[in-house]
């Protein structure tokens, strides 16, 4: 869908910086942007890139307009910007194509709005309900007494166990299982008696969930995941946790059962926490934190053996370091080692 | 399934405590039961949640009998009681209505049990052998000469690779794959020649495993899990893996080839251990272990470095979140920090 | 595939120790092997094991023939000559016998090869390319425009998304899933805008990816994963990383995006690497290393909190062992510890 600069100026309410005529009708990075691309300056790192970049235009920040060697979108919030013009110059606007595949298999009592699209292979239960304009892609399986949102797309492949309940214009992707078993056993003598898992799954709107990750249902209330939620690829959300709205994770965190986590947290690839903790709203855990304790305050918090505030953290990881050599040696020759 | 508390006292042989005539028909939370719910005390955190519930009655030890302000059943391993009523109460006693989905594909030359239930898209190889009421959910795929005992329930889009025998009772969860090859190679010059992964998976009865979770056929003998073991999500077994009776996993653990595991044992979240140790009965990992040797005691390890007796693992991970202070400080300051 | 071991040790270029007329008809393990099953000696920790084989023969490096009791292949590489033997002796010559089952869907403008195989309950999207003696396995989603080259195997419900090209001779275990969007969202007020994705994944031959392994496409240009890359199960690959060829992952690692590897590397089981790093060629990481900074320099990393080089992370997790000890105690209690 190509346009113009100024066209993407007016519409995003950017300032526009050079020629508003030129062609813009695709987006590329700062290295491999041709004349007729958009790109964009978001992390400081990549100012050299910048520099020698032969996009034809660039959206970033106003305190970086000089360095650009052509012409410039200049917003407050540069990769929001992108985020939307890649969106407008990309994502055919086309209308879903709504059908059902003749391979599908629909319970009879299945509610499935006309606007909807029901791929191949495809298996919808009983009591089921799906949105207006939803997409259900080849080889899902859909639960009895599922309820999707308008507008929500399941990539191949998704699982929704039954009752699981799904907000609007959520993105699933493939092999994300909703609803399996909490993992609930009770001891007795030497072996494990199953816990029924007798809860259900509540996802908000514009949940976003990675390939094969999983969240398991309630034991006996319900695992929430709140409106905007964002789960990478491979995650854990165990029975009974609560992610408050817009909490971001990256891929292969693990949240053990009843957890609950407030709005706005931001979790690193590969952070686990421990079950039954209260974290507060925005929360911050670097990559491969470990979460052993509650946290009540807001803050960035790292640590691999137990999460600390970050610049503790990084302190004493540094003089980890160093630990053989100040027992073997004393303090001396420790601040050579902690510099490398 | 209404009943009343009397009923329940008698069926799970426990000791009542008030009227034995209210009627129970659910389980609920000590926070969120109504007068008809019965609820469980097991964890001592959260008694104070006993002292104001308003559930219809509580499953208790005898210890926390006089706290609990409603009707009471006393026993000796209440969690285990609770398992039981809720099964009692809530899980359909249906007999399973055995069917054949007509899109499901069966091998001609495989057993399948007249009780069974194959679902929509499933598909059962050559040679397969599905026992009584056997349930193979949507898009299962049983592949060539695999066995399943009997009442043994794979939930959708659970993958058996040729050869896997699996026993009877088992529960697998949705995105289960056993039987996929283990990770061989053999460095030659630069690059690598796949060793044929020639063993199969024998798994006992009464084992559960979770969501995505994958289990690894051997090299050349069997990858084995014995009876009643219970694997969460998204974990990893790899080749040769010998895991005994009654262990345990919670999510995300890893579990290298050839590492044989006793029975008893429990992992925590995330506990990863590499390959070729041997690990005693009844060991127990807290979360996010890292196990890197043999362990030949019963007892307590914890550890992400690598792990220990968890006393002192968790004695030096305090001094670790001081180990700055300590060396720019001396040890005055050392005190306050742990305490914190 | 009976043989002699005469006539294996002129296939497979060994020195022959004893009676080159025995029958060799499988492979065993040295302690399980049968008098006409080969093993092999590549690990010296089994060479207990060797002494009181009862294997037909052994397959093992020159220095240790005169360990053996039973007829020899002598072999610079045994694992590799191994591997050449079992997959002789074991993989059946068959050709694929070419097929489309009828419950497949393929749209009409896929190109599949004749020679290849579609299994039940497949689908090939518009565009598709499919070469030469292909095996797409039971329930595989093969998304629009996807490329598969000769040979290339996909084990049951295998999802390919849309533009995904993949090379010759690769394998590709059930669960995997190449192509789901990369994890990239821009902030804005308290919520996050989806960053479209629009790159693709570009994977060169003799690949090898693990059962639930996740590969995501790119933000703008394409996560690459060069000729004879091999992962394990339930790894994450982030956008637009790029793997050098012959690198190999084991279980559970994660790569964040932009991260890019070189060639012949080799990350043990549980290794997590943060973003927009570099990996120089011929880096090594042990088991459950975390990779906070690039590495410039070949060699074997260790550690847990940010990787080290091992000799020096080994000497200071050790000491990590004795932290409490030292600070209460002084130096003096420290080596006994640390010996334990």
């Amino acid at each position: 869908m190509p346009t113009t600069l100024g066209e993407l100026a007016d519409r995003f309410d950017c300032k526009i910086r050079g020629n508003p005529e030129i062609i813009i009708d695709s987006v590329g990075t700062l290295l491999g942007a041709t004349p007729n691309a958009i790109s964009f300056l978001s992390n400081p790192a990549y100012i050299k890139q910048l520099k020698t970049t032969r996009a034809g235009a660039v959206i970033l920040e106003e305190r970086h307009q000089d360095l650009c060697p052509v012409p410039a979108l200049v917003a407050i919030n540069p990769y929001a910007v992108y985020a939307r013009v890649a969106d407008f110059l990309h994502t055919p606007k086309v209308v879903i194509d709504p059908y059902i595949h003749p391979t599908a298999c629909i319970s009879e009592d299945a509610k499935v709005a006309d606007s909807s699209r029901i791929s191949a292979h495809a298996v919808i239960g009983p009591g089921a309900e799906i949105g207006e304009s939803v997409v259900i892609s080849e080889g899902c399986i859909v639960g009895a007494k599922v309820t999707i949102g308008s507008k929500t797309r399941l990539a191949p492949h998704v699982v929704l166990m039954s009752g699981v309940e799904v907000g609007k214009r959520c993105i699933f992707h493939s092999g994300v299982v909703c609803g399996s078993d909490g993992f609930g056993f009770a001891h007795e003598d030497e072996s494990w008696i199953k816990v029924p898992q007798l809860g259900g799954i509540v996802i908000g709107d514009d949940v976003e969930i990675g390939a094969n990750t999983t969240v398991d249902r309630g034991t006996i209330e319900n695992t929430v995941i709140e409106d905007g939620v964002k789960l990478d690829n491979l995650i854990q959300i165990g029975h009974n946790v609560h992610i408050g709205a817009h909490t971001v994770m990256a891929a292969l965190c693990g949240i053990a059962g009843s957890t609950v986590i407030g709005k706005r947290c931001m979790f690193g690839g590969a952070v686990v926490a421990v079950g039954h903790l209260t974290i507060c709203d925005d929360a911050v855990f670097t990559f491969h934190s470990t979460i052993l304790k509650s946290i009540t305050e807001p803050g960035t918090y790292s640590g691999a053996l137990s999460v600390d505030k970050s610049p503790r953290w990084r302190r004493n990881a540094a003089r980890f370091k160093t630990l053989d050599s100040l027992i073997r040696f004393g303090r001396g020759t420790l601040e050579k080692e902690t510099d490398e």
